[in-house]
């Protein structure tokens, strides 16, 4: 048996991480559903860095830069996080250095484990398929929203851990890992209703994204599972394949 | 209106208390279920600590001392955190320090505000009256255990957010407090058995405590609202009739 736990945000990261080499990074409104959405339509590879300086270096240099603060793509800058933005043709086979409020920060921070790969309601299906193949202990990394707690981040998380926990392999210890499945369980009837309340919704709202979240609560549009690599996130599969022709 | 929120546990403190100048402290399993008691049944202050140091400090000048680890009474202490130890009438008019593994570090880290109050289910509706009286902005923490969430905390943070928000004098802005109003209301026909997955319980169960339990879970045995006031947790009424005889 092996376990899978759930850590709401970044904040708590230090109190959950020290069993795990595996680590799931979810922000599901939108960060991590765009990087699913970019590897499912041909991005080749996106390098999350932290802060907007690091972001500029790289454009600098002439990389494609996405960044977003507060919801917003920050001025200067050729995309945000949008998963619709990342569906364009003429972005097959580039890299985008990508920045966001919460989502890369979390990226981050569980890089120096041997395995992060990055999770949303869009890659869903896949994504656990593949966590009960590898039979390790699993912890799921929420980003949150400024290291708070956040509903969306839990309820993907929820289904994440309630998948996992069904195949019979794992076992969960954690009260974070019972809440995230009780409420993913009690949401996923119709999610967008139930998030109506959450802050994030209400920020996003205010934007007119409505369509933004729709797509990212909407589970199973991807097949794709963006892992690290040397610092890169790379579509797992294509990565395989590359290795092969090398 | 006024602002009602929860902050899960005390290491995201920081990130919740900076609005707030009333702190309602939680920690169901057992510490201010017990504290809650203790006041109902007489005791007259209780002297909450955060180390086992400062406690040997004050029974070495020959005070009643309780203290708890792990869910035990600490060898060479008096007394734990069952709220059935706090029954017993020779503590009636007696003064008791207290040192818990969570609660007593949430109330300490608190102590800075103007007015801190110690919750419970025993207490609910005597304390949730009192906070729609005051018409305050509320920050509900949870000691949670060692930082980390837990699910009776959230639960009881559930219940007075919940009865606040339906007075319709408050609002809640923070994911955390939409999270506990919704599992308190679908746990809430039986908690027990909703508790059963909780991790806390389950150590509690190992130390054969149900009795304990199932007293922390029944909401509304006590009317008793403890208050610090400098340093000690006084009944609030007792308190007042005091400084009315002053």
């Amino acid at each position: 048996m092996n376990r899978i736990e759930v850590c709401f945000s970044p904040g708590e990261y230090h109190l959950y991480e020290a069993d795990f080499q595996l680590i799931v990074v979810l922000d599901v409104l939108r960060a991590t559903s765009a990087i699913c959405t970019a590897m499912e339509y041909g991005v080749k590879e996106i390098i999350p860095v932290a802060t907007l300086e690091e972001a500029r270096n790289h454009q600098a240099k002439g990389v494609l830069v996405a960044a977003e603060r507060g919801g917003q793509i920050v001025k200067g800058f050729d995309l945000g996080n949008s998963p619709y933005s990342y569906m364009n043709p003429e972005l097959k086979g580039q890299t985008v250095v990508l920045t966001t409020t919460n989502g890369t920060k979390a990226i981050n921070m569980a890089k120096t484990k041997d395995t992060v790969v990055v999770g949303s309601l869009n890659n869903l299906d896949a994504l656990c398929t593949w966590l009960i193949e590898q039979k390790r202990d699993t912890l799921i990394l929420g980003s949150g929203w400024k290291d708070k707690f956040n509903l969306e981040d839990t309820i993907c998380a929820g289904a994440i851990a309630d998948k996992c926990l069904e195949s019979g392999l794992f076992f969960a210890d954690e009260d974070s890992t019972v809440a995230s499945k009780f409420i993913f369980r009690s949401s996923r009837e119709n999610m967008f209703a139930f998030l109506k309340a959450s802050s994030h919704r209400r920020r996003l709202r205010k934007l007119n994204l409505n369509e933004d979240v729709k797509y990212c609560l909407t589970p199973n549009n991807c097949t794709a599972i963006p892992i690290l690599k040397n610092g890169s996130l790379v579509r797992m599969n294509h990565e395989t394949i590359e290795n092969a022709a090398i």
